[in-house]
């Protein structure tokens, strides 16, 4: 069976784009970058569906917040400031109007919060309910992943892992008021600030959507340059688990929608350091490209 | 059990906008349209499902193509020119990558035609293929919904009801190479030249997606107008059905996307003219506002 992956490479390959004030394009980043007179705009799609990425006992308007904020999350890692929003939602036979209302009031308090306009939006039928987001934001700088270089510090703007703990303790049975980080699963945070902050001193950056190694490797590949990581302090996955089992969540877990980035500041939680090479190590092992896949 | 439009209505209400450049937001034209500087952006949504949408023999690359089409039509009737394409696809279980290929294909043979550069997707496993398209355009003038005045002739750049007609004969049992205009049917045509050349003159104007009543209503409730029809020659769908079928057709079927506008020059297919009041008229009757529900 393809993977994600297969999917994304082939389309990169047939929609390469010719025109010059296309910064980046299909498959190349968290967003495409177009050149507008003297700004630069981003765009992204991302789209979300009920068995696969929504997870147990979530609320319809956490569903309209969560579909903003993946969207969002792609907007922060390029460093941009979001602005317009448009999506598409697939309901199903018997959808009924409140909780489409509640699911719309989910969206708007998160784009109340980072100012977005929600301009667009069209309804269809269909056999499992869904949403597909569109953003667009604007920045006069813009964070790529190729632009890591050998000697920058890497940084993350906070734990990964806790998205992913907290839905196998749902799994093994706890409800959604015991879990450790319930808003990790049901309201992630984009960390448009953050992407605003550091845009105007990092060099590479994307976010962790499906899981830190794999953020990690595309960051790497992208520049062509290797990342060594070094020992981070996960005492927060480990009043839960044990550390190995921190680890793995930390390095492989998805959905936690932090930022990370490269810089020769201090700024963050440093994890490690661009060298020469490729791929992404710790402790002198190969860190695997392998995360969250739907 | 609620309709599209009772969903559109509650969306619009809950995402109005407040910023000065947004000409117009969410449920408020065929795109949502942005000033940006000297230009103005278009952005619209639109979103097919296999079920609802795709009608039955149709190829993989077909698919693609269709999908940029109907989100193209709408850049069209706003007169703009399109640009950027975004989407985001649902693949169903063991979907195979020659298959997501064959769509890729579709997409990019149309958006070669127009010159639109697609620059980002996304995919998702799903119960249900389905695609989101997201797709922006530029203009220097706008035509609006609202913008109709009594006295203004209304013109259509095609006889509608082409698609339905096609539809229903697949229905009856007779193949895709059988029927009356197969490529209404799985390769409609968006209008994007007509746009342009209408945006020098027309008034208000929509494309015809759900059907020409309801496009027609959505003119005359937006300007405050009414619309009366006159007799237009319908030989093109007589030759296939009898005169009262061709005219239910011609008012009530969906999916061809001609564009309907109005203007005082003489400019295409005249079907009436814009008159004081409310509702649209043809022959003293009023014209319903219903059409193709997915």
């Amino acid at each position: 069976m393809p993977s994600e992956w297969d999917y994304v490479e082939l389309a990169s390959r047939i929609f390469s784009s010719s025109r010059s004030e296309v910064l980046a394009g299909a498959g190349e980043d968290d967003c495409a970058v177009v050149r507008l007179g003297e700004r630069l705009a981003v765009f992204t799609a991302d789209s979300l569906h009920e068995k696969a990425d929504f997870p147990p006992q979530m609320r319809e308007w956490e569903k309209g917040y969560m579909s903003l904020a993946v969207n969002l999350s792609d907007v922060a890692a390029m460093g941009a400031e979001p602005a317009y929003f448009l999506y598409t939602v697939t309901l199903v036979e018997n959808y009924p109007t409140e909780k489409f209302e509640e699911f719309c009031r989910g969206v708007l308090k998160l784009a109340k919060k980072y100012g977005v306009d929600v301009i667009g939006g069209d309804t269809d039928r269909g056999d499992e309910f869904s949403v597909s987001g569109f953003a667009v934001g604007f920045s006069g700088r813009v964070l790529l992943r190729r632009c890591a270089e050998v000697g920058d510090r890497v940084f993350l703007t906070g734990i990964t892992g806790k998205a992913q703990l907290s839905l196998e303790q749902l799994f093994s049975g706890l409800s959604r008021e015991e879990i450790a980080f319930p808003e990790k699963l049901y309201t992630p945070e984009p960390r448009v600030r953050e992407g605003l902050r550091i845009s105007r001193y990092a060099k590479a950056c994307t976010d962790v959507s499906d899981s830190l190694a794999i953020s990690l490797h595309q960051i790497a590949k992208a520049s062509g340059v290797g990342i060594e990581l070094k020992p981070v302090d996960l005492s927060e996955l480990e009043e839960f688990v044990d550390s190995k089992k921190a680890l793995e969540l930390f390095l492989y877990a998805g959905g936690d929608y932090e930022l990370v980035y490269t810089c020769d500041d201090d700024a963050g939680i440093e994890i490690g350091r661009v060298v020469e090479g490729e791929g992404v190590y710790l402790n002198g092992r190969k860190v695997e490209f392998r995360g969250y896949t739907h």
